[in-house]
């Protein structure tokens, strides 16, 4: 490991952290910073030494108290910093008494505020004694499978009515990876996902980024074996040649999603207010991340919802799309979708189109079904016809990508379709994404039994495009950079294809 | 009442109904739509008779079952048929033996097939006899309150694990209507706004359209006092000059949302392939939808987001927004959205930024809260901040409506600010919708508790946004069209201002 990543590495899965600020005052910062360790500690997840460090505790959930990291016997590799933006100074110098690799600054007050010397100081102090600050003014690390949790926001939320809910949840192990300048918009993230079911490798809130910038992130998380895709959130990116290098190295092996705002001149004018940053012609923006392969998500949507396709399925080889849908109506808002996209949705082969009939002939398909793309199976549908149509189209070679439209309303579908039509996407290595509508029981059964089984789903006919979209797009940059291959070798050594359970 | 509609309205209220095709074999159509005016009769919502009629059965679920139409005594004003198209000219001659007003015809086999001639007979029979046709070729009606069902797909499933789910839910009474041309989507659309707790009106799918239209739907609709929004689907609408003069008297009363799929040409050979309808082209109805002051939804979540808006909020008076925000990214991600549908998100007056200013000084107001538009009350707001900020800008006289974003994982802000909010609401005539983002649980509760109190919430800030957009599209409409205050003093009226529970 380069010494650079392995300093980064400091970061997830340190062997020693100090919570500077820790304290036993309820939902303080320094409490729920310092109470995840502990917790995760006991859990046997985290597996390093943990002190906490305040001057006027002696202990603090039954963890030993330091006055200052000084005091601190052995070696330290990781200060967490949640203390007042005017003493965190003093506090660095203290660090760099020590042989610190990585400090996280989680306190505000700094250039955010218009405060760039307090800022500039602490950057000097760090440079020099070679240490990498993440923050400040940032939530900070979670990497679940190492314990690593500094999110401060506690888990749940007690209501007026003496309820206990989720409030800001942790979210599962997965291999979306979330790095984002924002904090509040990375635990709405988390909260999102996780709702979803979806899980998440690692999550970085780089928040003012003094030192470690988004760069340098998305170099650590190309050797990061659980990483399979990075949903990045920024408001501005200051270092771009530097970025446009790291991307374009990044997704060659990962794919990597943008969400940017500021699009509209309002947009950037409320955005420079919002981070002192000027975030430059949003037209640059988009050059860059198209040049560099990254997906730009038009809204947060579609951040997540590409992500999740981008996770679950390969990208696709071509532009070609076929729909499979048993309603018509929703067959169409798909079609619509992709071609104002620019996918084709043209009409299949005669050889497709031949073995549709032949089936309609044998009455193994209904005999108003249409086939010349979309497949619209009718009303009359059941699981064995939905698995027929799958593999007929999977075997055309003209088709890239299948949107199978599964609405579970017909009388005649029995939910084994699900699996079923997973079973024979497992076989190929083209890309499919699926929609039921409905937000009641059997739709969500039916959303989370194909996520499950590894294919996405989505609750509009629009989405279910739209996710087919960027896996078109992105086939197209690895295929346009003789790496299209590899990357589809690769996933499915992952086996990231439909798993039956 | 005018004749006309009281002949509509038999399809809604009928004082009896016979189902032809009624049945004792569970789960067929025939069996689910009887069974449903049953336990609806006894539960005392239905209250007309009910016949079933079956020439092969001498009572189903305990009701005296007759050979024919012909046999029943007394007075028939409803019959729902549901027997296979080749017989449905027969049960129509017996139909126009008796007086009766309407006729639903759930079966298909008709022009959706190619069998035009079929469709045709049936047709000339109603019409010698002045009988009304709904269909063939869809699912009917349904109304809540009235204790009409005619959606022959079971509310639950049982899974192959012996569970039984909701699988096509019946919706609570709500003052939404959907008129839908496709049976699948209207079941969708209900299963839809039923998960997310909105409620319906009344329920149409009239299918193949062979007699009564979506124009006559329409004109029902606007004498309907439950409906206070239409939800419109439609894949082509035939009599157009019909339906143009009809909606531009309906949409000054209510408003139209409008879901017309085939929008590119991949897609309208798809539509023409399903419907066999030629749709023309889609700038033609761009043009009808304008000029009629209907809100076409670009896809499926815009037209659910939207009817709920319309539902819930007055139309504002105008294109200037203020956003009030507790996360700056997706505040940004607002003013984004806003801008690119063309709305104003422009700077405050000055009298507002020193409101605002005081506010700061005084430590009411987060010492680094931006208060030029957007409002970014920053992760340090507490409800009584959101409060305050809601109430300057309602008083400010040159904004015409507010995207609040309430995100709910800030750690001083209490759950209380949503009723807070609500109530500053609901001393203004000017709209306001909200955005949570997250998936679990306070998330959840959050815009739950948002829409209770009669505020939309949403789970994107671009969704917030194109809410509000809709609110400033149909009250610029009426403002051209002079009847916005009436329209708003009929809103208020109806007490659809957040109610206190």
């Amino acid at each position: 490991m380069k010494q650079s990543i392995k300093q980064m590495h400091t970061f997830f899965n340190p062997r020693s952290v100090a919570i500077v600020g820790a304290t036993k005052k309820i939902n303080k910062a320094g409490h729920v910073i310092f109470k995840n360790f502990v917790e995760n500690k006991r859990r046997g997840v985290f597996k390093g030494e943990i002190y906490p460090v305040n001057p006027y505790e002696n202990s603090i959930l039954g963890f030993q108290c330091y006055p200052s990291v000084t005091k601190i016997p052995g070696e330290l590799e990781l200060v967490v910093i949640v203390v007042p933006a005017k003493i965190v100074p003093n506090i660095m110098r203290d660090v760099t008494t020590k042989i610190v690799k990585a400090v996280v600054i989680i306190s505000s007050g700094f250039s955010e505020v218009g405060n760039h010397e307090l800022e500039n100081q602490i950057v000097t102090v760090a440079k020099k004694a070679g240490i990498r600050i993440l923050g400040p003014n940032c939530l900070g690390v979670y990497d679940s499978r190492m314990g690593v949790d500094m999110l401060f926001l506690p888990e749940t939320r007690v209501l007026t009515t003496g309820d206990e809910v989720i409030a800001t949840p942790r979210p599962m192990p997965g291999n979306i990876a979330i790095v984002t300048q924002s904090g509040a918009f990375g635990v709405a993230a988390l909260d999102y996902l996780t709702g979803l079911q979806i899980g998440v490798s690692k999550f970085v809130s780089f928040g003012n980024k003094c030192d470690v910038n988004e760069a340098e992130m998305l170099h650590y998380l190309l050797y990061d074996e659980e990483t399979k895709v990075i949903l990045l959130y920024v408001e501005d990116i200051k270092s771009g040649r530097e970025f446009i290098k790291v991307a374009e190295k990044v997704t060659k092996k990962k794919p990597i999603v943008a969400l940017k705002c500021g699009r509209t001149e309002a947009g950037a004018r409320a955005a420079a207010s919002h981070t002192g940053a000027m975030a430059g012609s949003d037209r640059i923006y988009d050059a860059a991340f198209a040049q560099t392969g990254i997906f730009r998500a038009k809204d947060m949507e579609e951040f997540f919802d590409v992500g999740k396709a981008l996770a679950m399925q390969p990208p696709a080889a071509g532009k070609n799309v076929a729909v499979i849908t048993d309603a018509g109506g929703p067959g169409v808002m798909a079609v619509d979708e992709c071609e104002l996209k620019g996918l084709n949705v043209k009409r299949f082969s005669e050889e497709t189109v031949q073995k549709f009939e032949k089936l309609k002939k044998a009455g193994r398909l209904p005999k108003f079904a249409t086939n010349l793309n979309p497949v619209d199976l009718t009303g009359s549908v059941t699981s064995k016809m939905f698995e027929l149509a799958t593999k007929i189209i999977f075997e055309d070679r003209e088709i890239h990508g299948i949107i199978l439209l599964g609405l579970h309303h017909t009388p005649a579908l029995q939910e084994d379709f699900i699996d079923k039509v997973a079973k024979v996407a497992s076989k190929y290595d083209k890309p499919i994404v699926t929609c039921d509508i409905g937000e009641t029981e059997m739709a969500l059964h039916t959303r989370y039994r194909f996520d499950k089984l590894g294919i996405p789903a989505y609750f509009s006919p629009e989405d279910a495009a739209r996710a087919m979209n960027a896996l078109v797009r992105y086939g197209l940059y690895l295929k346009k950079n003789n790496c299209l291959k590899e990357y589809i070798q690769n996933f499915l050594k992952d086996k990231r294809k439909p798993q039956f359970t």
